[in-house]
């Protein structure tokens, strides 16, 4: 009956998840997969070589699929992050190749093993990805849930909180649409010193479009001065990790499956224990809907079609 | 009164610090500094990207040395890692040409500045950086930390709970000596479940030579594996300055001024909000206190070359 | 510069928050304070009694005024609840003789040592007793706040996220004005599942009044079944205390000076480490703004008559 | 698979007990179970009441024994505090006829839900009511576990700590033997700054029998302050409490079954997720062994005439 998480794919983002949970106490079991034996083996024994030191006591489980069975949580932060540092288009379907191979062997090994959790993906293309790990986990949709624009939407709250000079946890609303370059912010849902994001524009000379840029172009800065970027996408996966341990049914934007669309996409839902509980009805305005059904389409298309492709020979 | 902590140097380490020192609350502001100004701004860029999902609000301040005249603690962890890459023969001194000139400039800014908190240092060589940055500093012997054998020390007490299956935690004792090849484990000093290690090693057949190369060598097992090691002395040395944030007078191995040797190494202490405290007055064996000096000699001896190298020309 | 908190007055509320703040680390230095020399000194042996199995070290010191010169926070839960419980009406203000007079020494005190932080004060009634702290102290008004409605917001928001299924957390908005019985829930700035209250309330089928209630009687409740409250107005007060030690400039619905009233009342601002920054400026509907007004008038009067009585002499 | 506890009694020391749990979010679900339905109600408001303000969310459920079938954890904070305060010779016997009682109804009543997890028992006299709770739930001895000595050995270190000006979590040692008068302190197995305290105690000039009888009636003089003791024996049982959610196989001196003694006494053993892992075997002098003796005598003879008179009808 311990917390048990596991995370596949220790590259700089698994291995900061994997830190943030075993430092702060949030899980006792922590089962930690990738297919370079030596590095998972060396991020497990360098995770070991903290724990005299740390408050909390967690075990470490390398390389143990059968172990995830009955994992509460399965993190994919699969990733060839390689792949995006040779692009100069800042585009995160140059990973997609490889991670959608990725994910149908990860997906169906979960299936194999029985893994009834929750799957949280970050592996780019977070959305399409995190469709393909629906299909082959075969998992029901409320139980496959992408971080997807809960870290857009972290950049947009960090960028009104500077603003406004206050703290961006005082900031409510979401980025919404493809965790890539189709998003956008909702800014007739951003709320902060008791009013909406427009009105504030006016009464603080606020400019929304440049806000919202720093917020959909946020990671290509960090990218660029460090070749990746992890405890951004960490925090945000962490937090959905903690909400759907705690069975907490908070409010959050992540990626998860839309009936109207048809697709993934990141659209805010009540998370707890068995994932999605329910989703919201936002009354965004005509631009805003148009934007998300855009972002849908782009989802859905590229979908289809590695879809198709993983699954022509079977 | 807040709590605040600089970083100096960006690396696998450093940031490895700031994200902990972030996520759990340990720190109302930070100050993060590199010479790398691209890669310092992506570093504070990914944190405030976590900020909006923490549970914790912390302030990161970039590249502001004056930031730190007032600091509580200030740790060093510069590195030049990539020499260690290069290098076969496992020796943390393949850093010192780069680091030794490194703790010079960051020793002597810190005292124009007027800092005069705790420098906790975990640049290699660590014993020798130590040192240097005492000297630089002009700070009080107390003042000025190495993390040391602290993480010797909590490997050795990972080797000891995996042969006795229990928390390492559960296993008091220390590495002593140089934080590299010359340092051992005080066996006469480590106890768990109640006994000294050489009578359970009778009783349980443990191989004390065995589970002493573990902690010697097994950073280099990390390294192998992922070409550098951090989440293991970030630990240390969150912990180290949690005790000193604390005011705790808790006991721990790390490096500081040993007035018989006459050169910095890592014995027990009890650490503070001022630094070291006292030192413990062990009783070693004949053979562990020769370790010792020898471990002290060499480290001494290192330090007298690049101490005279470096001031040379003043 | 470690992180130093005074509590005065170790009742059940005042030893809940310290109890709150040792074991969750937030303090390196804890100052208890009360005029029971027996109890004051019990409640430190018991906190010291717990140290050796808490994760953060913390220092505590007893009935030290003079320590409290350069506390960051200064709590007042001072309170005389058996009042309360001899009283058949559920008014607060059957403890203000008592606690009027207290409020009068304690800040008269915290003055000639020279206080100069932020003065946090849960004491009852909260919006008149903080008002006698602000001039008693001579603080400036920004360095004074009440917990005011933010523990009865909490339990607005318990009852909304009770309806709606939902973690309370993910409800946005607060009650206003008195902690008391002239309070109110502001619903047009109340939030949840991306729609106002009143929106939510058609179409979940709410009754508000209903939700109101729960949120104003709720401490009735608790009172009735244990004679006292303490964990809701603890953990209304440690938040408050955090957001002002991590200097977070964050959005909370406390007892703060409202210039156009000329008195303490709750409304949210925002607060940093040097108390309030800045005052929300809320698009309230008409009946909402005259509820405010009559609440902001029930506490002026009520403040103006006792602190004419308090300096009558003098 | 959500981390479950249970506590029974909503005393002070129970409610210290949630409210610490719930703080520092260490359990998902929470069951809070007393005969007084107005005072738990009361309690579990107050809870919810702070849950809008905490860092972490928990489920609490209010008098649900069924809900205790897959705890992972049911502590007995069951007592009658005010028979302490009745009686002048400060012997937690005095409880025994009301928590005797209690043990075996409350103990029945897990072993009727089919409860198999661990049941930490703080109840005075502490190791007589731990042996009746194995008796009554039917659970393995390894799976009973009393706080025991857990809070007296804190208390020690607490005295050495002070004496030395150390943080007590830099003593190791214990308390043995019965949590009552019968216990004593064995200081052959206490260690502070690299040496054992009977070392110490001439090198430092340190009185060991002064400091035992502050660790033995530490208690009391919190007792005569408070009117009962709670926060220092919450943060015991929080401690083990953890131990056993993380599976942390770490070593605690709690009260378990002592094979040789056929009886429940305190002794350090290593506890993990299923309880009592193993047992320290100590090279206590024959002092010490003739004091544990006499302190297992002392609760074999007290458990056998209550176990015997409980069970008479039966």
């Amino acid at each position: 009956m311990t917390r048990k998480v596991g995370v596949i794919g220790l590259g700089h983002v698994g291995t900061a998840i994997a830190n943030y949970l075993l430092v702060t106490g949030a899980v006792d079991e922590l089962v930690l997969v990738d297919t370079n034996e030596l590095k998972v083996n060396a991020e497990a024994t360098d995770f070991e070589d903290a724990a005299a030191n740390l408050n909390w006591h967690s075990k470490v489980v390398v390389n143990d699929f059968a172990a995830l069975a009955d994992a509460d949580v399965v993190v994919s932060s699969v990733g060839a992050i390689s792949l995006q540092n040779d692009d100069a288009k800042h585009d995160r379907f140059v990973e997609l190749k490889f991670t959608s191979q990725a994910a149908k062997e990860v997906g169906t090994h979960l299936k194999e093993v029985g893994f009834n959790g929750v799957l949280v993906s970050i592996t780019n293309p977070c959305d399409v990805i995190t469709a393909l790990y629906q299909r082959f986990t075969g998992l029901p949709t409320d139980q496959v849930i992408g971080t997807g624009t809960l870290l857009d939407s972290a950049r947009m709250k960090k960028a009104v909180g500077q603003a406004l000079d206050i703290d961006p946890r005082s900031v409510t609303g979401y980025n919404l649409g493809e965790h890539g370059n189709s998003q956008f912010t909702a800014w007739s849902q951003v709320r902060a010193l008791g009013h909406s994001l427009p009105e504030l524009a006016e009464t603080e000379g606020l400019d929304l479009d440049e806000l919202a840029e720093v917020s959909r172009a946020g990671g290509y800065t960090v990218f660029h001065g460090k070749h990746y970027t992890n405890y951004g996408v960490a925090s945000a996966a962490v937090r959905l990790i903690n909400v759907i341990l705690n069975d907490a049914n908070a409010e959050l934007p992540v990626s998860n499956w839309n009936e109207k669309y048809q697709t993934y996409l990141s659209y805010p839902a009540v998370v707890g224990n068995n994932g999605v509980v329910q989703q919201l009805k936002l009354n965004l305005t005509d631009e805003e809907e148009q934007q998300l059904a855009q972002s849908a389409n782009y989802i859905k298309t590229r979908f289809d079609d590695v879809y198709a492709k993983l699954t022509a020979n079977d």
